[in-house]
Formats: C-alpha cells, sequence, structure tokens
C-alpha cells in the first residue's frame, strides 16, 4: 500500500473539511482523531473519497510518506502541545508539523523553536473563513521554516481560496509566529469591520428612521460599490431574513449582546505591548464587552437620559451617503492602523512581512474579503516602506473627500445620543496622526511636575528636568 | 545593641525616601542596599537618623526583631525575586516580606503563594506620590494575608499621607495581588485624568484661542470648584512657567512625545482579559503611543488636511464652562470604569475589594488625589454594591446637568478638526452604557452567519442558528 503525501490529525468541522479539501485536489489524505468514532464517521459519509483512516498515532505516522507533513487541527492551547508531544518520538528529522488552529502566535513561536531543536519543521498557519472556507478554499497564513513551507506549499496552494484575479489565497508570512500573527489581526480587522456597520446600522435606523426593509436596500446597494465586501453583502441579506418561527426581522429577534473568541483581545493587547496605536479596533473590542451587559444597559436605560429624540428633517439621501462615506473612511483607518500594527510587530519579532502580499490573500477565502483590499496592495507596490496607508495618494484622497462626512456623522450621532465609539475614535485617531503638534507636552510637563521624569525640548536634544515648586 | 521593628532593602530615591519617613516617625530602621556605596551615602547624609546601615543580607536580617518586617524597593521583576531568592533562606515563619515595588499584581499572586508554602508572609503593596510622597506621606496599597497587614499596620498607617479629615491613606486591599492592582488602576486612572486634561488644554488653545496666560487662569480657577484635584493644581502651575533658557513659556518648548512606564498598557490589558469595559483609559494610553510618534506626524500634517481653521465667534465665558463641565463629567465616566474595573477584578480573583474605601485612602499622596474622590466613597457608602457610579444619584445629576456640555465639546472639537479621543470616548460610552438595545444584534446576526457562531434571543432563552442561505 502507498503512503500518502500529507494527513490530518483531528477530525473536528474544520479538520475534516480540510482533509476533504485536500483530498477533492486529488490527493489521498491520512486521516487520525484522539477518539475513532470522529473517524468511522468520516469514512462512512464519505466512503468513495481517498480518505485514509488510521487509529494509531504510530499506524498514521507511518502512513506518511517522508518528510511527514502533518496537518494538526485540535484545540489550540493544551490540545495543540499534547498532540505535539504525542507525536514528537514518532518523527524524523526534516518532519513537518502543521499548526492550523487559533493558536496565539506566542506559543507558535515557542513550538516553533522548541521543535527546531530536535530538526522537526514547524508551521502555524492562520485558517480563515469558517466551515465553509475550509471546505471550499480558506485563506492561508503560514509562518515557519520557509523550506517547510516550501515543501507543503503545492498542496496549501491547490487548497486556498482564488482571489478574483485568480491567484492563490496563500503566501509565506515569515519565520516562526508570523502566520498566526498576521491571522489575529486579520481577526482584530474584522472585528473593527463588523463594528462599523453595526455603527452604521444604528446611525441610519436612530437618527434616519429606516426600515428594516430600507436597510437591507441600502447596504445592497453599497456592495456594489467601493464597500463591496462579503461583509456587507450578509449585512444586506441579514435584513432581508424573516424569523420562521414569529414572522417578524430575525434581525429585531436577536438579542444585542455580541460574544467573542478573544481574537479580538488579543491584537489590542498586543498593540498595546508594541506601542502601535490601534484605538479603533479596540473600541471594536470594548463594544462587544459592553453589549455582554445587557442587564446593566436596561437598567441604566431607566435612569440615565439622554437626549430627547427628534424625527430627522434633512435630506436623507444626502445623509445616507454621509454615513457611506463615513464607513468607507472609518475602514480605512481601521486597516492604517492595522497595517502599521503589522510593520511594528514585523520590526518588533523580525518577520520582514510583506504587506502587500497580505492584503493580496485577504482578497478571498477569509471574513474581511473586500474589493477594497486590492488598493491596500496597491499602495505598497507603489512604496514598500509607506509608514502608514494614510500617506498613499489613493487614501489620501479618501481622507480629503470623505473626513467631512466622517464628521458629520460623528457629530449627528453625538448629538442624538446614539453611540458611535469606531466612529468617534476613527475621526480622532484622523485628526491626532496629521497633528505636528499635541498637547502631550502638557502631559509631558506634568509627569516631570510630580514624577522627575524629565522631558525633551522641541529645539534641542536632550533630557531635561524643570524647578517646578 | 538592641534591634529594629523594620528594615528597608533597595536605597534608590523611593526606598531612601520611605526609609527616612519611618524613621522621621521615631522608628530606628534597618537599612541595606546590594551595592554599599549608596548605604554610606545614605548615612553620611544623615548622620544623625536612626538609621542602621548593614552591609550583608545576614547582617540586615539579625539586626531586625522578629517577625521580620522587611520593605524591598528594589527594581520590579527580575530585581524582586533576585532578593526574594537571596533573603529567603535567612529568613524564618512568620516573616513578612514588604513589596512595595512597581510590580504586576500576577507576579505578586505568583510570589505570594510560593513564599506561603515555607510559611513567610509576603505583601505587595502600591505606594503612589512619587519621591515626596514616599519622604512626606505617600497613598499606599497593601495586599497580602490579613494576619500580616495587621503587623505592619501600625508602622504604615504612621507614614502614610492624611487625608483633609484626616484619615491616613492607607488599607488593607486583600489577599495576594489586591494591593498592586488597585495600584495597577490607580495609574490607569492617572493615565485618563492626564489626557482628558491636555484634551480640555487643546480644545481651549485651538478651539477658543486662549494664550497661556489664561490658561493658567482658567485651571487656578477650576481648581477652586469640584475640579479641584493636584493634577489641575499643577496643570494651572504648569502654565505660568518660564523656560530660564529662552524666556518663553516652558509648556510652548516641552516636546509632544508622552512617554510612560507601562502600567497604562496593564490596565487596559487586563481589562481586556476580565471583559471589563475600559475604553477611555485606553484611548488615553493609545494617544501616548501616537504621540510618541512625532516625526510620522509631522510628515502626515504636510499632507493630510483638516478643516479650515475659524476664529472663535461664540460665547467665550459659555463655551470654557461647557469645556470645564465635559472634563468633569469624562472624569466621571472613568472612575465609573476604573472602579467597574477592580469590581470585576474582585470578583475574578475572589479579593472582595471595598470600593469605598479605595476611593477614600486615593485621597490625599497620591497623584490624583482630588475632593472628587469623597462622592465615589459616598456612592459606595450609600450602596456598596452599585454596578456603576454613574447610577449613583449625585452621578446620575452629573450626567444629566453636564453631558449637553460634553456633547457640544465632541462636536466642536470634530467640527474644528481637534482630536479628542477621550471625550469622544466617554460620550460613546455613556450613550452606549444607558442604551437597552445596542447594534449588537447585527453583530451576533454576521456571525451565526458566516461561522455558525449561534444567536440568542430576545424573546426566550438559547441558542440558535438560522439557515441564512
Amino acid at each position: 500500500m502507498g503512503k500518502q503525501a500529507i494527513g490530518v490529525v483531528g477530525l473536528a468541522v474544520m479538520g475534516r473539511n480540510l482533509a476533504l479539501n485536500i483530498e477533492s485536489r486529488g490527493h489521498a489524505v491520512s486521516v487520525f482523531n484522539r477518539t475513532r468514532e470522529k473517524t468511522d464517521e468520516l469514512i462512512a459519509e464519505f466512503p468513495d473519497r481517498k480518505l485514509v483512516p488510521t487509529f494509531t498515532l504510530e499506524e498514521f505516522v507511518n502512513s506518511l510518506e517522508k518528510p511527514r507533513r502533518i496537518l494538526m487541527m485540535v484545540k489550540a492551547g493544551e490540545g495543540t502541545d499534547a498532540t505535539i508531544a504525542s507525536l514528537q518520538p514518532l518523527l524524523e528529522k526534516g518532519d513537518i508539523l502543521i499548526d492550523g488552529g487559533n493558536t496565539h502566535f506566542t506559543d507558535t513561536i515557542r513550538r516553533n523553536q522548541e521543535l527546531a531543536k530536535s530538526g522537526l519543521h514547524f508551521i502555524g498557519t492562520g485558517v480563515s473563513g469558517g466551515e465553509e472556507g475550509a471546505l471550499k478554499g480558506p485563506s492561508i497564513m503560514p509562518g515557519g521554516q520557509r523550506e517547510a513551507y516550501d515543501l507543503v506549499a503545492p498542496i496549501l496552494t491547490e487548497i486556498a481560496a482564488k482571489a478574483p484575479d485568480g491567484e492563490p489565497c496563500v503566501a509565506y508570512m515569515g519565520p516562526d509566529g508570523a502566520g498566526h500573527f498576521v491571522k489575529m489581526v486579520h481577526n482584530g480587522i474584522e472585528y473593527g469591520d463588523m463594528q462599523l456597520i453595526a455603527e452604521s446600522y444604528s446611525v441610519l435606523k436612530q437618527v434616519v428612521g429606516l426600515s428594516n426593509q430600507e436597510l437591507g436596500a441600502v447596504y445592497t446597494e453599497w456592495n456594489k460599490g467601493e464597500l463591496d465586501s462579503y461583509l456587507i453583502e450578509i449585512t444586506s441579506k441579514i435584513f432581508d431574513k424573516k424569523d420562521e418561527e414569529t414572522g417578524k426581522d430575525l434581525v429585531d429577534v436577536i438579542m444585542d449582546r455580541a460574544a467573542q473568541k478573544g481574537t479580538g483581545k488579543w491584537t489590542s493587547q498586543n498593540a498595546l505591548d508594541l506601542g502601535a496605536p490601534l484605538p479603533l479596533i479596540t473600541e471594536a473590542v470594548f463594544a462587544r464587552v459592553l453589549s455582554s451587559l445587557k442587564d446593566q444597559r436596561v437598567a441604566a436605560s431607566k435612569v440615565l437620559e439622554g437626549p430627547v429624540a427628534k424625527p430627522f428633517s434633512g435630506d436623507r439621501a444626502a445623509f445616507i451617503e454621509a454615513v457611506r462615506r463615513a464607513l468607507y473612511f472609518s475602514k480605512v483607518i481601521s486597516y492604517a492602523q492595522g497595517f502599521a500594527q503589522l510593520r511594528a510587530a514585523s520590526d518588533e519579532y523580525k518577520w520582514d512581512l510583506d504587506y502587500g502580499t497580505i492584503a493580496k490573500i485577504f482578497r478571498a477565502g477569509c471574513i474581511i474579503r473586500a474589493r477594497f483590499l486590492q488598493k491596500i496592495t496597491d499602495a505598497y507596490s507603489k512604496d514598500k516602506q509607506i509608514a502608514n496607508l494614510l500617506l498613499d495618494p489613493y487614501f489620501r484622497d479618501i481622507a480629503a473627500n470623505y473626513q467631512g462626512a466622517l464628521r458629520d456623522v460623528v457629530i449627528a450621532a453625538t448629538s442624538a445620543g446614539v453611540p458611535v465609539p469606531a466612529f468617534s475614535s476613527a475621526i480622532a485617531y484622523f485628526d491626532g496622526y496629521r497633528s505636528a503638534r499635541l498637547p502631550a507636552n502638557l502631559v509631558q510637563a506634568q509627569r516631570d511636575f510630580f514624577g522627575a521624569h524629565t522631558f525633551e525640548r522641541l529645539d534641542k536634544p536632550g533630557s531635561f528636568h524643570a524647578n517646578w515648586s
């Protein structure tokens, strides 16, 4: 019996769908699961596919061509460590372990370095696109040893999503934790996108008074233009969906308590560590947290009053267009922050990330796929070292033409008492980033006053302390 | 020769000033430093004080009454671990190690638990007030074994700052890391206060066009009312200070790059871990980070244009009062977030924190000391379990009466292109917290659409998944 070019450990939905995806490209795939039921189920469901079931790790490892390529799709954290510990004694120098789980990049760095001591290769890869993406074509963000990536690149390229121009959405991200890091920032950006869309919904509903039907039409329309993206597309469909039980619009029946799995939080915590300003995504994370305090909010709504609601009296079409521009420009600002974080990380962890390629592989397969990503790729192909995307001519024009709309929307929402933490944070960041002078001189004066922390001067280098008293 | 009731290890400025403070209350103090120079210098400078120099740790430990009370004022992190490792073999059951350094509370929890195995007590304490506070009376926030605290309480009480009503600014915070945690949140709140003051400065200067002299007068005036606090007081003095070298106003000579030592960052990272919304302090941390990108900002200021500046045309006195109200209400919101974080931490780490007492010991000695803190103590004495300070009648009234001013200031700054990330975040949080319904239903719909993450319903309990396609 021949050996397989690749095997998958862990047959929960993501692992099983990736195995099926690989098989569908013409590769026989060894499969293994810690409990045999899942393996039996998979084989029973797809008896005609070239899936080779194995029931011990020895059998699994022996069923693979050398160097062995093993894709682990197990529970991130202890699950990954346990799987590695069981596999390691069975592997040989040059074998390649691939962690496709939702792993914190610092764990990936640690595992990559530890396994390298035994001559084993370790690739940590982001896989985005959910269950369906795993089956049909995800966006794939692998990091680890370059030579190991080259050995798995053909298969990853076959199973990846294809962008509109046919390019596969996979590329080598960089050493050790680079792949999982990029996936983390992808998810943080996803939090930002979703919060911005939610705020646009809130403003259109509460300030303009649009019905769900009108909202659906607005997002459908927006999806035809520069906002064209998966998240806008599904938003338009959400407003059209009826609740089968009550016949109401489903969106009105859904509880407004947003859950999270922690990758947005990781992104913000890392930005704080790197000293890379990421206020918009962080406001999005906190907005989810605040939404989860539903009982407190309901109680507070009864005692904390806001402005008296007024019927909308302006030009509806003009205001809707202002919200569209506010959303697009805020999205630009959010990505500018996220890509600046990637840059800070690339410097800090010595990854030499290729930002244009990263935007490229986000174009299909993943949740944040959008026409707009091409503009980011274009910006980096014009200037690989651009400090911030807002400085690129295309985005500079968006800033010039759309900032007025973003200001108007923040002002309208603030007057009306509609919370827009991400929109507000977007314009504050924009105004801060374009300020040659910020009031941080006062902060430095205070720090020197109370703690002798010293300050720098504008007119000459050095550290100075004033005699304040 | 008699033995001393307490000893200090680490004679950098904080350690030496605390030793002098303790001595000034009539206690002989054993002192030790890793390098003997600092010890010699201290004794040479203060030959008549009851400071007992020791030059080996053995000598130091033997010079102390049992149970020994040892205050460590060493470099947080490895310095603390190294000091503990050197001291531990010389100590006996029941001895008390006190870490007064700037330690992350999780390190304190770990050390407390490890040392407890050998029967040693470990107190981690926040000490706020800088060099001068250490010498004359800091605010002290100790956490650790209650019985150990009781043995050091008399000395800590003597050296602590005294509030206006004479109460000493020290109290037992709770087990293990509670003291260092409270100090961390104190510092996060300090970041928020400083950023809010900086934004008020920015708006008054850029929107109204106040001169430094006028600004000094405004803050002097504000310090006589409900904003009465140490930070407002020093702000007023900062605007009056001339640069000795150039004769210019010093504040205009100081570089606008705010530095930080990491405690604000810790506070935000922990809030993200706890799931406690802390957007305002986090915006303040990111504002410092953004300020540090001075070169990028200067470059961006040349290509990213904002609104055309207009001379102020409104009622100056009325707008200055609006800024005062915006500042006070935003401060209320910031403390509401910080104290909600303390509450989330108390639940998570099982500390049983006493929020009213915490506000009490902030009233003197520390950087955020302010008349306003009494209002927080009052709120908790009325309702120890209040979910959020904004719900207390006093703060509710502030919200009702001042929110219009905060909205006006955010709107004016947003129109003028003046960045006010903390003010904006304050009103967005307020409007979010008082919203019975937030647009998180859309976020949950999206998550269920693309990832089958399920949603809750408003009309009945349970988890649901819709067939979206």
